[in-house]
């Protein structure tokens, strides 16, 4: 699904020999739709080079952070895309890295962790088995059926998994919740907290005394109506606490 | 530079034959400094993997959008860090696409845009020679030197360049410019402006009410100091303008 | 209607003669509801002290700007009350200065410029039949009924008024309203115009561009709920433009 | 100082006999500078109306709350126009009634507090003395010399003072003042407490929790400048707190 080089091949009959004048004398250009691969007639010992082109009504996906909260099924409990884009940046993944999704509502930031790099790996704890259902269906829609979704409520569901270099704490948490989240991860790992409660934001007040790391506020405002004239819509502003752990 | 999987290799002499029992009968690993890399003594038919493994103080990118403000050399004039994730959300770069960056100062957008995919292409444009240069650098720094820097002033300067999949205008612009871009741009490519100014923020509802697309307001609070306490210090807020070519 | 001194006279009973040691001969001291008041029995030749108490029940209203919304009957179509203090305090009445209330709505701005002082005035302009009839009600209530209300749409219904030393413009605005409302000012009076809509806010822009004066933008969040819990609710931006004309 | 009528009076000799034409036999005009001001001519048995006509240079004070800044000396601690405005609306003066301001820096929460009402009184609290001798000065210049000013540090300081209806708390504040101004506080009073600093939010986050009330946040933009042209610059957030003693 990430979107393709937009070169557009030309269009050959299927499995023209010597397309190009530059062609191996046994190579071949075959043009598929996806849903009807088959290569049974084809040497054995090969080398294939896949060119994807997207059909007309195909959803793309971008390279970068902050994906269209349209490409997400949800019920309105997603982190927006500006804060969803500000929230991978400060989560920072690495090849290879593992996050925990605390609270993960759609899955979204772990999704977007899982598409920074093939061999990122990404567990999703939710407490409402109709979320982390969802969760598993977005993960699978937008190409990283990988991701591990737990239906249970942390800290307690956190238990024997295996240590993050990065947690996103998505809404809500507890001292408790936090303390856990900090002793798990590993040295240098990033620990990220969104709020929108009062409560919420005290305990992240409290957290970056503690702990250090960095605090922001992110207020948005979209193009909206009033009276059938264009007006900016404020969103509830966000707290982030962004800590590294030494 | 990007960042390794984080799995370290253990500690072999060099060139030691079989390391693992799976090995093939002429199987080599080799551990050496990227300063001193040299294979003048290895069969020229042959199949490399290398692992990078960072030193003790490489800087680590990060593969999201929204790279810290510190990873580049500026003189204040840089889109700040929350701000480059939304934009280059906004603009959405997908593989082998190509960004105009008019107005670069130090050329971070484009830099994000090149390192979200190795086959992506960004032309800045700067008026100013020394923000030209250092933007040059920051893209040799960053690992993304097939950076195009043009010192001049748009649109003058746009004249025959290769039409973009995106543009994006960082600061003031004026309606000739947009007018210039939005033609210059292929259908289905994407124009993101943000501004600060009056003037440019007039411009950019102009520029929606005619054109579509939508306005976002981002206002960011950063964590300060007042009288030696914690504080919040807001940031100028930014409107952003983001339309897809139809 | 405006609060007492806090000061509770002792219960006498009705006319009781030389209350206190130091009263003259002929002094009384009556108490009595604001609605059975009467006096037919007094010398024609008096002087009459009057301290009014409130009923258990009575709307206090305070003496700053910037009165409780719930002190206004009003369709939520209301200048809030922060950002009915931060436009009074712009309006900045003097005794015995008038007012133009344009787009009055619920008549909240001229109402408060007249409890400023007894000897100011104001004409609240209002297109809807409705809510002229609300702003008429509403000063009645507060105890300031000398509020002239005209139903009719400006500039047109400003023909023939009087020139005033202040006007405000509630919502939405045009060039030709700014410009008939600049003229009609007095010298040295102030123009306050506040705007929530894009188009709004630009022309608030070119008129500060235009005629000087300054802009200011107010963002309030209110306490409100999440999920049960406390949050801030974001309110719209409101944009104002305040000039004194030279 | 307070503004006068704007009405001029027809320029007469002093003293001139019968003005008007409805004029009483013995009354007359006179017309002098407040400095010369001298009646020793005059019957002890009399009658004065007294209108005061601004000179050129005069200093207007309007009648709203909200002052500009300018109208106080200060050293850049002073609530800010705006915030001034929504302060006193929820504090909320009526005839007669007594503030506490604690910390009172310039001093301008207490002088338009009492300019609201001659028999209006407040107290100012100021740790720094140069601080409480600029309030004091402020005091002087603006019309209400009867501002109390204590040098001293809160709560300690507030040992002894009548009990108020109203407080103000400034900026810091701690648990401990919070407590102390509560207990302080006559049934009905209105305590209001202004935060910039994360320390001072979450204070009042839990006075909110534990005493009710309400919380506000609010964002001022002022117009200014960057690179010669005009541009928005936010204030710091301030977040207050407003509750009503049951």
């Amino acid at each position: 699904m990430p979107c393709g080089t937009g070169q557009r091949l030309p269009r050959f009959s299927p499995d023209e020999p010597k397309p190009f004048p530059n062609c191996g004398e046994r190579e071949r250009i075959r043009r598929t739709r996806a849903a009807e691969f088959g290569f049974n007639d084809v040497d054995p010992l090969n080398l294939l080079a896949i060119e994807v082109e997207a059909g007309p009504d195909a959803k793309i996906v971008p390279l970068s952070s902050g994906l269209p909260d349209g490409l997400f099924e949800h019920d309105g409990q997603i982190t927006k895309r500006e804060i969803r884009a500000a929230t991978l940046s400060a989560l920072a993944p690495c090849a290879g890295e593992r996050l925990w999704d605390i609270g993960c509502a759609s899955g979204s930031i772990s999704i977007e962790w899982l598409l920074r790099h093939h061999a990122n790996q990404a567990t999703a704890i939710e407490a409402r088995p109709d979320r982390a259902a969802r969760a598993a269906r977005n993960a699978a829609e937008l190409g990283v059926p990988r991701l591990q979704v737990i239906t249970g409520e942390a800290p307690g569901a956190l238990k024997g998994l295996v240590r993050p270099d990065a947690i996103f704490i998505g809404g809500g948490g507890s001292a408790e919740l936090i303390e856990e989240s900090w002793t798990s991860l590993k040295t240098g790992g990033r620990l990220v907290a969104n709020a929108v409660t009062l409560d919420s934001e005290k305990l992240l007040m409290e957290a970056q005394g503690e702990r250090g790391g960095t605090l922001t506020r992110l207020a948005i405002e979209r193009l909206g109506e009033v009276g059938g004239r264009r007006a900016f819509r404020p969103a509830m502003t966000v707290t982030q606490w962004s800590a590294v752990k030494p």
